[in-house]
C-alpha cells in the first residue's frame, strides 16, 4: 500500500474542495484528480493539476477569440489532421502536472526527457522512506539472448528465490545502515545521543537504486505524448512502462480526441524508410521480392516483414 | 478599439460560462479571465488559461500530498526564500496562457524568449487585418546620443508631423497593395475575376513591420518572471514594455505572494560585482574612495554611484 | 551579389588562417568553411564553425575513451540503427554554427524552431541595409485552390509585371522614408543638421517584411535534421526551402554517414497510421480494398494511395 | 586511479593525432584536450571537444563577417559589458563537450540542469564497473545544525571508522550480488552454466548510489557558467563542487576573458533586494540602521550584514 492514512486524508480533503472557474474543465479528468493510481509495489501516479482540454488545442490552432462554436466532429477532424501532419505547437497549449512515486532507477530513465518541469523530494534536506521495489515473480526475467537490452525467459525455482532474497536483503540492510548513520528519530533528535550522525547528503549514497523517491513532474501534451510513445512502447523496460500506461489512462480521461489521434498516428503507426516503401510498392505490383537484392540489410528486412505481418 | 463586436461577444460568452473544478482557483485572475487589456493603439493582452497559484509553488517545493495546512505567512516566507536563493523549479509549476495582439516588430523581440509555447496567426493561411501601430506624439523620440539603443529628446513640430504622416501613409499604401495582390474578398472570391491573385505566403512580404499580428503564448511562472524582468525594465523598448506591464498586472492578480517576492528580489534588485562590493565595504568603513584606484572602469563607477544614489 | 568587397576580403582572410587542432576535423566541411553559399537574390548561408563528425556520434553512443577503432562500415551500421530507432542524443553531440542573410518574413518562420541559439543583427543598434527580396518570375504564383497554404499557377503577363512593380516600389519607398526618418549618414552624423532624426528602434517599423536581416544561428545535428525534415520538404514555402537545401549540402559535406541515414529514414520515409498499415496488409494478402469500408477518411485514403503510388 | 592502461593508451592516441583546421583554435584548451582531470577517488572530467573561443563571443555579438580586427582590450571590454548586462546569447555561441565519470548520486543532482545534451553509459546494455565513491575522512561530516542541507562538524574516531566500514562493505556486497545475479563473465558467457542470470536492466537496481557511472555531457558557454555559478559555489555539495572546480579550470584555459568576466560579475557578485539596497544607502548616508525597523527579516538582515562584512 503506497499511502499512509494521513496522506489518504490529505488527498480526500483536496478532492472534496471544489470551486468555480471560468477556465475549460475536463470532466473525465476531474473525476480522477488527486487520486493515486497504484503502480508497481509501492509506487503511484496522481494528477495534481491540468490546463486545457481537446477544445483548447483547436482554439490555439485557430488563434480564436472564444471557445469556438464548431461541431465536435469538425474539431476531431482538425485534431487528427494536426497530429497526422506533425503540427506540434497546438498540443503544447495543454499542460498536466503529476505527483509520482517511483524507484530511483526508473527516475533515472525518466529524467532523460528534458522538456518537463521537475521538483524531486530532496534527500539532502529530508530522509527517504524505507520502501524499495522488489519485482514480482512474473518480472524476474533473464537477459534476452536476441535483444541486447531486453528480457528473455523467466527465472525459475531456486535461482528466482535466491534473487528475490538478495534484492530484499541488500535493500533492507543498506537502508538500516543509512538509518544508523543518520542517527535521527522522526523528530530529528539523535537516536543515540553519544554520536553525531552523518550528514543526510552523504548518508543517502548507501541506498540501493530500487529505493523509492517521488517528484512533481509537469509537461505539455505534445511532450507527454512523446514520452508515452517511447515509454508505453513494448520495447520500454517494464518498470517504466507501467507508469506510462497509467498516464495514458489519465490522458484518455483528459483529452479523448487528442489521445485517440495519438493512438492511431503515433502509437500504432509505423515508419517506412524510402527503401522499405519501394519494396512495398513492388510487392503490391505483384513482384516476389527477396531480401537479397532488396537493398535492405537482413535486420531491416526482418523488421519490414514483421511490420507487414509476413514471414521473413 | 482593438476588438470587433463579434469578438467582444465571443469573449463575453466565454466569461459567462462557469464550471466546477477541483483544481486550485486564483480568484483574482478569474475576475480578469478572457478580458482584453488594451495595449498600444490596437493591441491587447488577455489571459486565456492558467494553472496553479501561490500555494502550488509551496506544494511543489515540499512535494506534498495535499494542499498543505501551513499558515499564509509561512507560505509567503518560503516563497520569498525560494526567490531570494534562485530556486527556480517550484515557480515552473505554475503556467499561464495569453492571447496577445501586437505589432510584428514587437513580436520579433518577444520571440527571442524561447522557453515558451507559441501559436501565431498564420499569414500563409489567412489574411492579416488592416491595422498598424502608429506611435503617439509622446513616443516619437530621437535617437539617444548617450545610449546606443535608447531614445532621446522628443521630435517636435514639423518633423514629428512628417514622421507620423510617413508611417501612416506607407503602412496604408503597402497594405492596399497587399490587398490588391491578394485579390480576395471576405468570402475568398476574387475581387477582380479577371486576375488570379498572388499567393498569401508571398503577398504578406509587402507589409510593414508595424502591422499587427496575434498569437497564443504560454509559459511557466519562472520564465514569465524572467521575461518581465527584462521587458518591464526601464531599458526595454517602450512598445514591448507596455505589454510587460499589462502582464505584470495579471501576475499580481494571479500569484500575489510570488509577484511581491519578484518585485523585491528581481525587479528592484541590483547586482554588485565583486569589485563593486569591495568598494561599498570600504565606503562603509569610512574611506573616501575615488574612481581612480577603485579598479572599476569609468562606466562601471558611474553605474555604481547611480545605484547607490550618489553623485559620480 | 550579396557581399561587398570588404566582406569578401574578411571572409578570404578567415579562410586563409589555418591552425592545428587535436579535435576531430571534417575535411569536407573545412573546404566550405566561411564561404557564402548564395540563396535567393541577396541572401546566403555560410558555415562559421562546427563541432564533431560522423565518428563523434558513434563515440558518444558508446561513451568511449578514444576515437574508437571500429571499421567504417560498422560505424555506418550503428549510425543507421540509431537513426532508424529514433535515438536522438548521439546526434545532439555534433554542433554547427551558420551565418545567414535572409528576408524578415523567412526569419519569422525560421525562428519558430526554438532549440537553437540565435544572435540577430539588431535594428535597435544598427541600420539595416537597403536590400529586399523580390521573387523571380518563376516564383510568382497564385494562391493554390486545393491547398490552403500552397501556391498554384504562375501569374502571367501584366499581372505578374504589376506585382513585381509594386513589391519593388513599396520596398524602395518605405526604405527611403526609413532613411529620411533616421537622418544619419554612414558616420552617424545628421544628413540634415536642422532635424533630430527618429530613434532607430522606431524607424525600423516602416520597413517591409521582405527586407533582409542576418543572424548567427547555431544548433546541434539532431535539431538541424529536424529543421531540414520540415523545411527541405516540398510542402515548405519555397523561400525557406532554398535555405534548407543549402544547409543540407553543408550537412553532407560535414557528416556524410549521418546525412545518408537521415535521407533514408527521415526525408524519404513515410509514416503509416495503424489504420493505413492494416489496409496495406490486406492489399498484400490480395484483397481489393476500397475507401468505403476502409475506415479511412477520403483525405487519408487519397494520401495513402499517393504514398503507395496507386490511383485513388 | 580512474583509468586502465588500455584507456590511457586510447587517450594518448587521440592526443597524438593532430590535424589542420580553419576554425578558431583555443591553444590553452588544446593542451588539456582528452586528458582526464582526476576528481574524487575514481572520477574524472575530460574535455572531448569544443567550439569557439573568446573572439567567437564578440563575433556573434557583432554578427560580423570575419574574425574582426579590433584590439584585444576592446574585445575584453565588450565581453565584460555583455556579462554585466545579462546578454546571454553571445555566450551561447561557444560549446564544450565533456566525458565525466561520477557517482550516481552526483549524476542525479547534475542532470537537473536540463539545457545540455547527455549520453550516459547504459546499465541496460552494459555492466557497470566495480567502483564506488568512499569519502575521505575530511569529508565525513555530521548534519549541520544551522543549515538544513549542509554539513557540520567532522565525525571522529570510532563513529567515522564505522561509517567508512559500512559504506565500503555495503557497496562491495551489493556489487558482488549484482555480479552473481548477472552470472556473466567478461566475454558475456555464464559464470555458472547451470543458471540463467538476471536481465541487466533488473540486476542494476541492487547497486548503491555511490557506484560510478559516466557520460558525455555537452553544453554551451552560457549554460556552463550557469551550472558553475550554482555548483562551484560554497553552498553546493562538496562531491559535485569538485567537478565544477575542475570544469572552471577548463573554462579558464578555453575562454580566459569570458571566465574573468564570469568570476567578477557572477561568482563573486551579490544581489541586493530593493529593501537591502535602501539600507545600504541609509548606512552610507551615516545612519545607524538596526534590524528592527529595517523592513528586513532577521534572516535577511543576517545575510546582508555578512555580505557587507559587518557584525550582525
Amino acid at each position: 500500500m503506497p499511502l499512509t492514512d494521513a496522506q489518504m486524508q490529505e488527498i480526500e480533503a483536496a478532492r472534496a474542495a471544489e470551486g468555480r472557474t471560468r477556465r475549460p474543465v475536463a470532466p473525465g479528468l476531474e473525476a480522477l484528480l488527486f487520486q493515486a493510481l497504484p503502480v508497481l509495489d509501492h509506487g503511484f501516479v496522481r494528477v495534481i493539476d491540468y490546463m486545457g482540454d481537446d477544445a483548447a488545442v483547436v482554439q490555439a490552432a485557430r488563434v480564436s477569440y472564444g471557445r469556438g462554436t464548431r461541431a465536435v466532429t469538425e474539431d476531431r477532424g482538425l485534431i487528427r489532421y494536426l497530429m497526422r501532419h506533425w503540427h506540434s505547437t497546438p498540443f503544447e497549449m495543454c499542460e498536466i502536472k503529476y505527483h509520482v512515486k517511483l524507484p530511483i532507477f526508473v527516475a533515472r530513465q525518466w529524467i532523460r526527457h528534458r522538456t518537463a518541469n521537475v521538483n524531486e523530494y530532496s534527500a539532502r534536506y529530508s530522509i527517504l522512506d524505507r520502501e524499495f521495489y522488489i519485482p514480482g515473480p512474473a518480472q524476474l526475467a533473464a537477459q534476452s539472448s536476441s535483444n541486447r537490452q531486453g528480457r528473455g525467459e523467466l527465472l525459475q525455482g531456486e535461482e528466482a528465490a535466491r534473487v528475490l532474497d538478495l534484492l530484499r536483503q541488500d535493500a533492507t540492510q543498506t537502508y538500516d545502515h543509512y538509518a544508523w548513520m543518520l542517527n535521527e528519530d522522526e523528530a530529528g533528535n539523535p537516536v543515540d545521543p553519544g554520536r553525531d550522525g552523518l550528514a543526510r547528503e552523504l548518508a543517502r549514497m548507501n541506498l540501493t537504486l530500487n529505493t523509492y523517491t517521488q517528484w512533481y513532474w509537469k509537461t505539455d501534451l505534445h511532450n507527454l505524448f512523446h514520452f508515452l510513445r517511447l515509454r508505453a512502447d513494448p520495447h520500454a523496460q517494464y518498470e517504466i512502462r507501467v507508469y506510462a500506461e497509467a498516464m495514458l489512462q489519465t490522458a484518455e480521461a483528459w483529452v479523448p480526441a487528442c489521445t485517440e489521434a495519438f493512438r492511431d498516428y503515433r502509437m500504432g503507426a509505423v515508419t517506412l524508410s524510402s527503401g522499405m516503401l519501394s519494396i512495398v510498392r513492388r510487392m503490391l505490383a505483384g513482384e516476389a521480392v527477396q531480401q537479397a537484392g532488396s537493398g535492405l540489410s537482413k535486420r531491416e528486412w526482418r523488421e519490414l516483414m514483421e511490420t507487414l505481418g509476413r514471414e521473413a
